[in-house]
């Protein structure tokens, strides 16, 4: 486990506080830096952290064994950028980004060499976002991926292997980066994008009274941060263009054997999803 | 609330023997034709029923006050067409169909002037099927829908209200056969085709332990019965292929605005998806 240190976590939102509230319980030393005042005010008043400052402090920055960013994908790189001048030597710098080619490659190319990030994606949340949600129960369920490259030491990959055990992660493991950015296409961005256009596909308030768990269970992540989803699908563009091209693909194929009562076609789409939803039963 | 009455289930399967046992609490007469010797060895053993058999039988079908037809939607024309001599005068007969344009007319069509047929869907279910995963609590979150026509009769639709009180359905409402139709093309038929065409899409058991709750949420209705759902999306065709176009056509629309970075667009869905489903909140 790990012992006796401090971390740092940029950008104090749901992920964010979340884990400061889980390492917090391990007796971590917790800072965190966030240009909301309220939420670093709420963070303290409530014990979530031990410092904390509305602006990337030098001192706060520099005390910290491990930096955690949960900014915006948009902002990690030239966070990191211009504040790395401060870290402590030795420093490991990992996130929570849900997409990991479009930064991982640029912050280890521009990190100074005494310092390492190593990429990390709780694979957590809720429909709500800011500090006064953070829960650490959210990763009791959940899966923590590590993208390590070439450019990490097993030093680094344990740390983060033993801060998922510390914040209890259901399972952790690593994928590379390509992997990872694939995966998640799939997984995740593609099954927001269906729920996002079954929700759109047409105005259905006087269906309320009508839904059953269906629809429900299929529209849950329909309500979506229109700012953090745009970023994360446009730095993961090609994977999710290439989901999207192969659902439409199969849902259209789906269709024509509708259309053309081609029964037997139907029936074995639906004996090969039976059979595959098997393998993801808990 | 409706008294001493007599109920024949015609094909004892999940929602007949669910039926069976919540009506049965209500200290009903329950009866039950099944082809399958099993299903009503099993429903006798348990105290499901009061009286069974594997065929047709006249004396049975002539004692019941209402007829729940459980049977396939593709045989639940004929056998009331081969077996109405036996029914009682004035018996009121009902069904579980999950589509109604094809079944209600021609039912109402050929029935003796003196008995009644009414629609009705039970909006209900599980993964499973077969009377031993019978349980009446699945209709306890449900909605109980009467699609009722010119030719029914007061005195049916309540009776029909009555036993929906009686299974303690969260919901007893009315739509016309069209509205049905087209609202469980959108609701129900459209979500089953997306979530079987996701699971189709990839080759994923290799992904088994990345995947997180959204994927499992839009895939758990890939777990399909093959022969009764190809039934039900061939009866009902027309509407769901509208579904299936207008679903292909928003999610294209948002493939385009990703491919062409057009930020604001996305957004713009994501804001309306978000609204939308906020009133599908419970």
């Amino acid at each position: 486990m790990i012992k006796d240190k401090s971390f740092l976590i940029v950008g104090l939102g749901l992920l964010g506080g979340s884990m400061a509230m889980g390492l917090k319980k391990c007796n971590h030393k917790i800072y965190a830096i966030d240009i909301d005042k309220k939420a670093i005010d709420y963070a303290l008043s409530e014990g979530i952290i031990d410092e904390g400052s509305t602006e990337a402090d030098s001192q706060l920055v520099g005390k910290a064994d491990v930096i955690i960013s949960g900014l915006y994908p948009s902002l990690i790189v030239e966070w990191i950028a211009q504040n790395q001048q401060h870290f402590k030597s030795g420093a490991v710098v990992t996130d929570v980004t849900g997409v990991k080619g479009a930064i991982v490659d640029r912050i280890q190319a521009i990190l100074r060499p005494d310092c390492e990030f190593i990429g990390a994606h709780p694979m957590a949340g809720k429909e709500v976002s800011g500090v006064q949600y953070a829960d650490p129960a959210i990763f009791i369920p959940a899966n923590l991926i590590i993208t390590p490259t070439e450019k990490n030491t097993q030093r680094a990959v344990s740390l983060i292997y033993d801060m998922g055990r510390e914040l209890h992660f259901d399972n952790i493991c690593e994928l590379s980066v390509e992997q990872h950015d694939k995966m998640i296409g799939y997984l995740s961005q593609l099954t927001h994008v269906i729920a996002v256009s079954l929700m759109n596909a047409n105005d259905s308030k006087d269906l309320v009274k009508y839904t059953g768990d269906s629809f429900r269970d299929l529209t849950r992540i329909a309500k979506i941060n229109e700012n953090l989803w745009t970023e994360l699908f446009l730095m993961n563009k090609e994977n999710l263009v290439q989901q999207i091209d192969a659902f439409v693909a199969e849902i259209s194929d789906f269709r024509d054997a509708l259309v053309q009562e081609d029964t037997e076609k139907m029936k074995q789409k639906f004996v090969t999803s039976t059979q595959r939803r098997k393998y993801f039963d808990r």
